[in-house]
């Protein structure tokens, strides 16, 4: 009998779920839609429903450990969904009590998509063994994760580890939280989209991406345009790992982290954002931290990532 | 015999020393002069007979249960203080193990005089009982120790926890720190006075204090000026409030916090600075953080804060 978790990740518009085994590997897979349930208890019956095929389509004989469940403004203290913008439920979702009532594990445990992906990282990435350490995913949005003396900081209410809802500006730029200046509205995919717009309007260089209108353009393009020398990427780039930089200084100066790790689509871009990141990071760091933190791509395969993250819950409760 | 703790409190100028017992009541004080020794090693033998002398002065049967250390730059992995600015001392003092060969105790433990605080806070005073929790010291420099989950946060290296050297705006005022427009800059006592003086040169208010020079001027008379209606003092209040609000709100997106507890001279001022304070701190928090976090007075007696905070951090390694 292999021992497995099962990881659940809510997201938007998809449901990914996967059996993983403690070594990390997703030992089956299965999906479905998120979006068009805006019932929690239809969606949560059909969850349950999803769980159990995915079971029965392990062709091995497993003992299930446990479900972990990410989703966007989970809560690990109550076990819910606490009114996601981005999900169709309203209000409060007991995800959790809803999964105890048709499920017999031991462990059932739910916690936002950045907290399971530093989890993720912790158990089977590239902070196996650290202590203390801080998960940044740059995706459409910027989430943390914050790991202090080897335990995930939930905080007071379970809603710990916002980096990117910290304010970079509070005259800045407008974020969908309804506040200004938020380090997402800067280093999130949409952040350095706003970014280019900005420098286009502010210097005189020539660009590609001139010629691109704000809805077609992509974080790819400016990816591509900044590997063939187009100065207006470049310097996007710069401005955000300056940004970034100066923000993870400051996230330092709370826990004092080994390693902080990059996740998520800006992250591919390699070379062209750590350079800055790390070079503006060690410049605005206070000197007792300088030359100590390391800056990581994270080392789980994308595709699967948010999946093992969600898994990963259950090793970490069970450990 | 009543079991008591060793408090040591490493200050520029003197060191203080009390012997405490588990309700925070001081038994026995002593203190000794820092600053005419350059030499930590005559020093720290100074040191060690005054802890002799110190238990020897109390005219009650006492077992003494540790001895807990303050200091700046006080490292708790160490058991240090490294490079501390305003201390005559040179590198590396080995406190802790210098220590350990005079006396037998089983818990001998040094770290920050923030972070001292901020247990003593969580051992005698307001904070009991808290699990996730921010202690802010405002005196000359700007302090802060960060509780999670019950424990403090040290991080990867014994250095965590300084917020009062987040950059608030990387083109600002200079720091001390050979930094630029760090939170002390703006939130200490020296930084109030700079605030005073900025709008001593971008208002046109009378103000008592245009009479006053920079080297003169003292936080108090700020105080008592707002008290009086002063415009110029009042407005200075309120910048600092908005700058250590908007600040706090990044903190609290950090470890979210049940409380902030305010600590040191400009916490004296009352309202001046905790109004100000609580309502920018609401104003920049994100959605989910909003209404929860209380702002609080330390509830240690200051006279005695720094001795109390450093004997407990005895009774929180043996609980």
């Amino acid at each position: 009998m292999k021992q497995v978790a099962i990881g659940v990740d809510i997201g938007g518009t998809n449901t990914v779920l996967g059996l993983v085994d403690q070594s990390g590997e997703v030992i089956e897979r299965h999906s479905i839609p998120t979006k068009t349930q805006a019932d929690y208890k239809i969606y949560m019956n059909q969850l349950a429903d999803a769980i159990n095929e995915l079971i029965n389509k392990a062709n091995i004989q497993t003992e299930v450990m446990g479900i972990g469940v990410g989703a966007p403004n989970g809560n690990y203290y109550n076990g819910t969904i606490e009114f996601a913008p981005n999900l169709n439920f309203k209000g409060v979702v007991p995800v959790v009590d809803f999964l105890r009532d048709k499920f017999d594990y031991k462990v059932i445990v739910l916690t936002n998509d950045a907290n399971a992906a530093a989890i993720g990282e912790m158990i089977y990435g590239g902070a196996k063994g650290m202590k203390d350490f801080i998960m940044i995913t740059l995706g459409t949005g910027v989430g943390s994760g914050i790991v202090v003396n080897g335990e995930m900081v939930y905080g007071h209410d379970g809603f710990a580890g916002e980096i990117g809802h910290t304010i970079v500006d509070p005259n800045g730029r407008d974020c969908g939280c309804g506040r200004k200046g938020c380090l997402e509205t800067y280093t999130s995919a949409r952040g350095i989209k706003r970014t280019v717009f900005e420098l286009l309007a502010t210097m005189n260089e020539p660009s590609i991406l001139r010629g691109v209108s704000f809805n077609d353009l992509q974080a790819k393009m400016i990816d591509e345009a900044a590997r063939n020398g187009d100065l207006i990427a470049k310097e996007a780039f710069d401005y955000t790992g300056e940004i970034l930089g100066l923000n993870l200084a400051n996230a330092v100066a709370h826990t004092s982290p080994e390693a902080i790790f990059l996740f998520g689509g800006l992250a591919q871009a390699g070379e062209l954002i750590f350079d800055p990141v790390k070079h503006y990071l060690e410049e605005h760091l206070l000197n007792i931290y300088k030359n100590k933190v390391k800056v990581l791509p994270s080392e789980l395969p994308p595709g699967d990532a948010a999946v093992l993250g969600a898994s990963a819950l259950v090793w970490k409760e069970l450990g």
